[in-house]
């Protein structure tokens, strides 16, 4: 729909405490400290109309949408943010760093083949912008629920309890496994390592795309 | 989806003010005096899911969505409703006459051939029910709009005003010519006529899908 991107997009996924939005936002300050140009933004969301629908999605009763709605309204958000922010900050030559896109909606929505199959659809139909490399944040669901516990009181204190660790090994194991059906695209990092730890093995990913992207900044 | 569908799935189409709700209605309670088990439903709504999709779509200034995620939500709100509503009522060996469906998003979204394609796409992959009959309640624009200037003051007064008789000269085309491609499906009535001969025609258009279906009832 848009105009070739010219930027790099850049997607950050993995299971719930994984560290994604921490790490998004580590990767992005350390971007812009060495002069580049940096969008952070998250899914779903990311946008306004899209952060309209976002909260459509996670509030009220769970059981709220069956599986295919949700994967509706997802890809509307996706839309919506693709066209908003995606799409201009790329074409700006813009490094963009997304907290979470279609690989979560097919980790999380797409659990049966035929649910899979409807995110593939819509996402060729309707959206049809991959990510340049997905930051794949793997971590034992385990650990990642010590650190929601660790997080003590407050939303999403929870969620483990909630979800699961029966469904975090789940998406764990859907997350690894797209990332070997695509290794062009994917990096998997240890997120169980400390936090700087983890953020240069990120920047560290990042290097050979950044460096063949190097003549647009 | 759902189970094979046992009652019978009657959409009422056509452009804005042309007396789709007026008909509906009129034609649920008359069925219903005939002692027919009947739904009488609306898109986008519906359900309670599929109305706060609607409040999305319909609140806020001209401009805030796409028709790209439009078509999505539109989508969205259909596959809710088809859940929770139109899939059980079927089920149950109901008449659902519903005041707008899909073709209303083809006609409306889906005025150029991409976005067309993309309607067909979504409700190929997320929807996949069709109506057994579609009333297209076709009126000239000129007519129509009269009738809103008659009703005076109120939401919705300034419709024509602002969408323009050209766009709805438009949508009756794209109505008239889905129609010509699937008559089995589509039976075109005079909605220009008076209030009661409009509700005849209809109920006589009925008559023949009702007789066929007669054994379930
Ligand atoms: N490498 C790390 N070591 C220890 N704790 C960490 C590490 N990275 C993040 N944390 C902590 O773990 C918790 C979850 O991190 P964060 O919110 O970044 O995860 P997330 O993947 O974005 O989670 P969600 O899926 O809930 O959005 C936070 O309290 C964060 O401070
Ligand atoms: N056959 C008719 N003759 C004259 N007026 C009519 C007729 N049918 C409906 N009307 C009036 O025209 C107006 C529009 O009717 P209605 O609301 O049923 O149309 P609609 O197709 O549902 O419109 P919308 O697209 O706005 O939902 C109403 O004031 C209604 O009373
Ligand atoms: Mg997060
Ligand atoms: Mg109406």
């Amino acid at each position: 729909m848009a105009p070739a991107p010219r930027g790099l997009f850049v997607t950050l996924e993995g299971i719930d405490g994984s560290g994604k939005s921490t790490q998004a936002r580590r990767l992005a300050a350390a971007l812009e400290a060495e002069g580049r140009a940096v969008t952070l933004t998250r899914e779903p969301g990311g946008a306004p109309g899209a952060e309209e629908i976002r909260r459509l999605l996670v509030t009220g009763a769970p059981g709220r949408w069956s599986a295919e709605t949700e994967i509706l309204l997802f890809t509307a958000a996706r839309r919506d943010h693709l066209e908003r922010r995606l799409a201009p900050a790329l074409a700006a030559g813009h490094i963009v760093i997304c907290d979470r896109y279609v690989d979560s909606t097919r980790a999380y929505q797409g659990g049966d083949p035929a649910r899979r199959a409807l995110v593939d659809a819509l996402h060729r139909e309707a959206i049809g912008l991959d990510p340049d490399l997905t930051l794949l944040c793997d971590i034992a669901p385990e650990a990642a629920a010590a650190r929601a516990a660790a997080r003590a009181e407050g939303a999403g204190e929870d969620r483990f309890e909630r979800k699961g660790l029966a469904l975090q090994r789940a998406l764990r194991a859907r997350f690894l496994a797209m990332a070997e059906a695509e290794p062009a695209r994917f990096r998997v990092v240890d997120a169980a390592a400390p936090e700087e730890t983890v953020a240069r093995r990120l920047r560290d990913a990042l290097a050979p795309a950044l460096d063949a992207a190097a003549p647009l900044r």
